[in-house]
């Protein structure tokens, strides 16, 4: 893509108003744009992260065997009251026409266990239709009193939900570490390392849940963690400074909570009568759980994780684009021509062609952006290619030819240094 | 995917208070779940076929240099009070926080021409920046005061919407008739034969607009339209019974609006100032352009388009499955073998692999889902596969070794007869 064509431009300054790394820097760099408190746009560079942490999200949940689905955002009062959520404080409601001075009768999803049940109920009446489970990636709604941290609270927001099945609470165990181990394996492709911690059940549960936290200042969560034997607890439900699993000493630090889950049991099942025949005709309740990640949570956390002072350091996995391809010399056709070839070889480039442009704003916008591999043609360059990882100072020359092959296969090689391209 | 695995069954009997083709075939078949009146859940066979859709969309959006956005749908009631739209009747209000006895502040998004206007004036100073178009798929919502129609008039629904920023209002007409030209080459790949209807401009513009519309009973616009010189007026601006153009006769006719193009012209970036510069430094108002889609509603047409008194009968384009396999013999490692050779071939197969349920049912499953091949194996066929359009009554036999390269260049041959493949 080239860079002249694009919809937005980087900002000079900083926005007014932000506190956080994440939404100072989406929106310099023209990822998001802010619409109101807690409520913002993605804008083409965002979307291709999101769309990027989205797919991940989507293969892994794929990979434990569950099937994407797409509930509504105008969830009908009668749901609501069923569990009991009707009057819980995050509930956004609305009416369903213009009588706007009627009674509410819509509850904005904020989460979807009372229409999954619902749904659920016309597939599984037997042991046969057990276990299943379904997801889907939708936008949610929080009525928060204060929005805050960015992109890490909002009120409008992108969210992974899935719901799971079972016949009994042994089987629904296993379906939970079976959520554990795929949501493990989604966090190490995109980079972040979580601690898996114990937490309250909110307004899901009332037993203990887990949570995968990101330690950084930015979250607004306390937790209390053993480095040496992985015990961890939010301070929510954290009561004494010891723990007697093993002799490491608890620390404490701010977390972000990127994705939870819950052993829901047969809570939902009741109200809503998910009801199974077993093999002797007996009946019992669904034991169902519950599994949340937030989607632009994740895309916020990458960039409190993953910045210096210049900008963001985007993981491969999720970058908006694999190569930054930056022309600073005055032959265009020589510059259109390695763009070129490196489209034909399948390198995602973004190309910054822009003529009006001096070269240290060009290099401030690459910073800023945050592309993991920066690629420089210029005179002083000549016949090579400056090639520069976003966050080394290393600096390697090679060949035009060379360049799309060379890309691909550093591309390939996601822990590889700068330091290895020469012996290729 | 085998159908034993699949989270949704069919339904023995349509469901109760759904008049519409599309809502009764949808639901029974297991693609949409009813919610409430005019709120469907999409399943898992639903979203196969909708992101069909979506992504033959997306393909002709980015053919046309758009790029792809995500907007929000709380907007801020700061928003609708600018262009005047705040208190138009299908605006859902609801309020930032939990004191819902205040005066809402947010209208949930059912179009965004003033998000978009807003946002784009963050990035458009220059005639340099021009011209540029953005879309969005994303879910709308629309205060109706009777949800009619199944999946063609919700009260949430799935849109593609884009926005056009042109300098002059000739280049504004220019952009108008690329995306015209999209949307011909849409509805061409989605199977739908759409007539060009001039119409009145509703909430959007003064002047008058275009929609693309598929003739059929099920829709809720009247049209004037005729065979020979392709004259076609929406009954709202219609008022004499002939026309110039050609001596051929006007017919009317029940139409579904399945998009619709809006010459903006200057309205909403004189509410936003959205302002460029042109070369000598004088300053102009930005013209926009605004193009619906409406993506749920397409999959509706298509149902109420394509079905027959059994089911639905998916264009190839958008089926959820390019081929129905059901196996009705005893021999199921025989089967279990053909799926994965036709797996391993990259046909995209529904293996019917159910043991508890008679040839009959698996038949009317079948009809009912629609996909357009369907290949059976049994006990009578032996090493032979029988293969069957949905369309069509011909039935070819065809070896094992054979299907799936016969299918993969039959699933090539959109437009290919049952009488082509024995020529292959």
């Amino acid at each position: 893509m080239k860079q002249s064509d694009f919809f937005t431009k980087t900002y000079k300054a900083f926005p007014e108003g932000e506190e956080t790394k994440n939404a100072k820097f989406l929106i310099k760099g023209g990822f998001v744009s802010k619409a109101s408190s807690g409520v913002y746009s993605i804008l083409p560079l965002g979307l291709r992260v999101l769309k990027k942490i989205n797919n991940i999200v989507r293969e892994e949940m794929d990979a434990i065997g569950s099937e994407e689905i797409l509930m509504p955002s105008l969830i009908d009062r009668k749901y609501w009251e069923k569990s009991g959520r009707w009057n819980v404080d995050v509930v956004y409601k609305t009416n369903k026409n213009k009588k706007q001075d009627n009674e509410a009768e819509f509850g904005l999803g904020w989460t979807h266990e009372e229409v999954v049940a619902d749904i659920a109920k016309n597939f599984i009446q037997s042991y046969k239709d057990l276990p299943k489970s379904i997801y889907q990636i939708q936008t949610k709604f929080r009525a928060e009193t204060r929005a805050q941290g960015g992109l890490l609270r909002g009120r409008e927001f992108l969210m992974k939900d899935l719901y799971s099945f079972d016949k009994t609470q042994e089987d629904l165990n296993k379906t939970y570490e079976r959520v554990i181990g795929a949501y493990k394996t989604i966090f190490k492709r995109l980079g972040l390392k979580t601690i898996v911690t114990e937490a309250s059940g909110g307004d899901f549960t009332k037993e203990y849940t887990h949570e995968f936290q990101v330690l950084n200042d930015a979250g607004e969560d306390t937790i209390y963690f053993c480095d040496e034997c992985g015990f961890s607890k939010n301070k929510e439900i954290y009561i004494e400074k010891t723990h007697t699993k093993c002799k490491g000493d608890i620390k404490e630090s701010r977390g972000i909570e990127v994705a939870n889950v819950f052993k829901l049991g047969i809570r939902y099942s009741k109200y809503f009568d998910l009801i199974y025949q077993d093999e002797n005709g007996d009946k019992h309740f669904v034991f169902m759980g519950s599994y949340g990640l937030g989607l632009t949570r994740v895309m916020a956390t990458i960039v409190e994780e993953f910045s210096d002072d210049k900008g963001i350091i985007w993981p491969e996995s999720i970058s908006p684009f694999a190569l930054h391809f930056i022309s600073l010399g005055k032959n265009n056709k020589s510059a259109d021509r390695v763009f070129e070839i490196l489209k034909k070889a399948g390198v995602e480039v973004l190309y910054d062609d822009r003529n009006d442009v001096s070269a240290g704003e060009k290099f401030a916008d690459s910073d800023l952006i945050g592309i993991p591999y920066r690629a420089i043609l210029s005179d002083k360059t000549g016949e090579k290619i400056e090639l520069k990882k976003r966050d080394e100072s290393d600096v390697k020359f090679v060949e035009i030819r060379e360049i799309a092959k060379l890309i691909k296969g550093e591309m390939q090689d996601a822990g590889g240094k700068m330091t290895n391209l020469a012996s290729k």
